[in-house]
């Protein structure tokens, strides 16, 4: 069973950080080990609630963590080994990405 | 460059509806000849505004659509081709999946 890999989440409204990703694949080892670190770190955080994150062999990855609330996001960004993370990324890890904050209003499961 | 499989989204707000799902594996080719029929299909209708999808070698896909308002994505929910292609999803193609429908309230891109 592969639900694992589906985030918990409660019933909405809650809030989710959509990040689109297409890797450079420089540094793929230490790139993974900060990916899986952040995870780790995320989910001590307050007020994060799951995440789900895969990615192709062409390197575009899709990542999207939830969180109770904006504040939550809000304390998250200022993490400080969050925002070392953030530069490598920028700097070598990431040839383009898009990331949207979104607000969940309603969700279901299947298969149905 | 790839930035084609990022979606060209205008200024939000604007909507999202995160798809994660697990493939069975079962009917592959039907499986994706049916999703680029939906991309195609998508891309005919009113107020869409983009798609991100990707999966991994453990078939765990994220799709995000993007949609201009509800209206659209009701509209979306209601065709007919897109009627028949959730049924098999449902019946056989997906272990799991969890949808979200989300108001994309800010975004930006990168690297920064």
């Amino acid at each position: 069973m592969s639900s694992s890999r589906f985030a918990k989440t409660p019933k909405p409204p809650y809030y989710a950080v959509i990040f689109t990703n297409q890797s450079t694949n420089v540094d793929n080892d230490e790139y993974s080990q900060t990916a899986d670190r952040m995870v780790e770190l995320a989910q001590t955080m307050p007020g994060f609630l799951g995440v789900e994150s895969t990615r192709d062999n062409d390197g575009l990855g899709i990542t999207v963590s939830y969180w109770q609330d904006e504040a939550s996001i809000a304390n998250w960004k200022a993490n400080g080994e969050h925002i070392q993370a953030r530069q490598k990324g920028n700097q070598k890890w990431y040839e383009h990405y898009e990331l949207r904050v979104a607000k969940i209003e309603r969700a279901y499961d299947g298969p149905r």
